[in-house]
């Protein structure tokens, strides 16, 4: 039996999701069609959005607000590049996510501003607020970290952006279903999410925007999702997106978050151990440790021999040997920055695989330090 | 019993790829974990590409030479944004996909030279090669129309184009699944089809690039496809697209060009009509038909009140009441534009249904034309 702790990496297809796909495959039409095929196809797409858009609270404009798009980098580019102006200041905390980064280095003639962070991951405020004062900008951020599992203080972030008249894109991918998104949209011009993070399937994102605010889509072809994002929808997708979405329940996160703080206490007592992120707000669903002297890749592959899926980082830079780059910026050194192992746990995962975890990952640091 | 007809807006889900897809809903990995879960999501993932790589022939290095995006439109945009140096000459036939114009439409600086059809849809060779003279150029064209059926003269329009010294690329999105695309990689730069004009989920296409073509990304973000299309892959609607590229059976399309031509001939005796492309190469599963004094729309509810599935045009334009661009090509004025009734067949049609659209079409078309 294999025990998957890489939640954040991807979460396995939840049950309704699988349900609801497995429903829809005999859709033959395309939502675009007018006879009754294409109808009950469009039908079916519009169901799935307004589940995608609870997510974000009711909404009685689904089709204005919810973008579909291919994934959350996909949603998080579309916002940054269609909300900065060309010359824009973008500022964006260092431990943000790369598609963040990259949609923020891919403005035309963008002053993208790098704002740190503290020993925790905490966001600096000041520094923040002082990037901003540079301009037309927008600040983007992400909501929950993908690797340390950190909760920003995304009130505090959004209104100093706001205050300096920025825009706000919240890039929310690692934070959908593991805490409420619906705050998020006090603050935000712009929410990016993605299936697979939520138990959906892979490749779908979608991107929740304020009222009023308009896009320019990355490709300028197509009348799908009113012009913002062109091609057929991807509709079996979007149908498992939207069961994953209903199905999310944060009254189950404490139940999680008891077990994940049960797992990282055994990991704290193991000698030479350091939990990063451990003074900020957290999930409480993503433990990111690091024994001294062991590389995060070393226990992630002896950990997989064990039959336990876990991760050194972002998956986007799995196989990589480069230092984390989050880690960098919580003030780490290189081989320091190397040193990440992320367990990211879920709704199902039991307390019979965290025992399973705490009995061997000892003997497995053990052994990974002996041999470094 | 619904009648589907309407294969060029979207085939139904080919029973091998509704199976390979279930087959693969358990696979929980992210593609680029290095876990044993991550692997099996990769090799799963890299099957699938292979299955889609052989639709363009053999290839040995299918990693490098196919790139998977989330439709077929987003396909045709990477290549031509990726091929097309700004200020380029982009040259398309008038009959083309929005999808083509548009994005010759977004190259930075283009001069987009739009090429003339005969009456049949036949692409004009002699403004197609004078267009091509005015200096660095992408030439893109549909290997068969989707509106039509008609098959263009691919060797001769990439002949031209190479002669000239411009790129090619090529939409088969109407193409693959009628007509052998491997003649194709002979003369093109790169090949963009569709999942779900072969019988695969809709959200999923596929880019072939001839070997030594590298391509610029849409979104500069991300490992993900070698760089040159980010985010966390479409695991299982790439799953369903190899399924069904690996089950095309050209062998059939001569039973299927049987079927439409039997329900073409059918059609052609109805007083009043016309065959779009009736004198042009066809794929033999597409029929575009007029009947004077009647709007296609018209046509498309009514039949779709006695259980039959057509459509008027391109799925992407369903609804609109704008004259179809393809039929004004083919010197058609406004009105008569309107009139396209389009009946997509596919290798699921049966003879039974044929008979059936034979028996009803005619008193629909009498009683439009008494009721218009």
């Amino acid at each position: 039996m294999r025990i998957y702790l890489d939640y954040n990496a991807g979460a396995p297809l939840h049950p309704a999701a699988r349900a609801a796909m497995a429903d829809a495959l005999d859709l033959a039409g395309n939502p675009s069609s007018i006879h009754a095929d294409g109808r009950r196809a469009r039908a079916r797409l519009e169901a799935a959005r307004r589940q995608i858009a609870a997510l974000f609270g009711a909404l009685d404009d689904a089709r204005d607000r919810i973008v579909l798009t291919g994934s959350g980098t996909e949603a998080i580019h579309l916002a940054v590049a269609g909300l900065a102006p060309a010359g824009a200041a973008v500022v964006v905390p260092a431990t943000d996510h790369p598609a963040m980064h990259g949609a923020a280095a891919a403005v035309a003639g963008a002053r993208v501003a790098t704002v740190g962070v503290d020993a925790d991951g905490v966001i600096d405020l000041a520094a923040w607020t002082a990037a901003l004062a540079a301009g037309p900008a927008v600040a983007g951020f992400a909501a929950v970290n993908h690797e340390l599992g950190t909760i920003a203080d995304a009130a505090a972030l959004a209104t100093a952006a706001r205050r300096a008249g920025a825009r706000v894109v919240i890039d929310a991918v690692a934070a959908a279903g593991r805490i409420a998104l619906a705050p998020l949209t006090e603050v935000a011009d712009a929410i990016a999410i993605a299936s697979h993070k939520l138990g959906g399937p892979a490749g779908v994102g979608a991107l929740w925007l304020a009222p009023g605010v308009t896009l320019a889509p990355l490709i300028p072809v197509g009348h799908q999702e009113r012009g913002r994002r062109p091609g057929t929808e991807n509709l079996l997708g979007v149908v498992g997106m939207g069961a994953a979405a209903a199905a999310v329940d944060l009254g189950a996160a404490p139940a999680v978050a008891r077990r994940a703080a049960r797992l990282e206490a055994a990991i704290a007592a193991i000698p030479g151990a350091t939990i990063h992120g451990a003074g900020a707000p957290r999930t409480g669903a993503t433990i990111n440790a690091r024994f001294a002297g062991v590389r995060g890749e070393t226990l992630v592959m002896a950990l997989d021999l064990e039959g336990v899926a876990a991760s050194s980082g972002a998956a986007c830079s799995s196989g990589s040997t480069a230092p984390s780059p989050v880690l960098r910026a919580l003030g780490l050194d290189d081989e320091a920055a190397r040193g990440g192992l992320r367990l990211s746990l879920g709704p199902a995962t039991t307390d019979a695989e965290v025992d399973a975890v705490i009995a061997r990952l000892p003997a497995l640091v053990a052994r990974a330090r002996a041999a470094g």
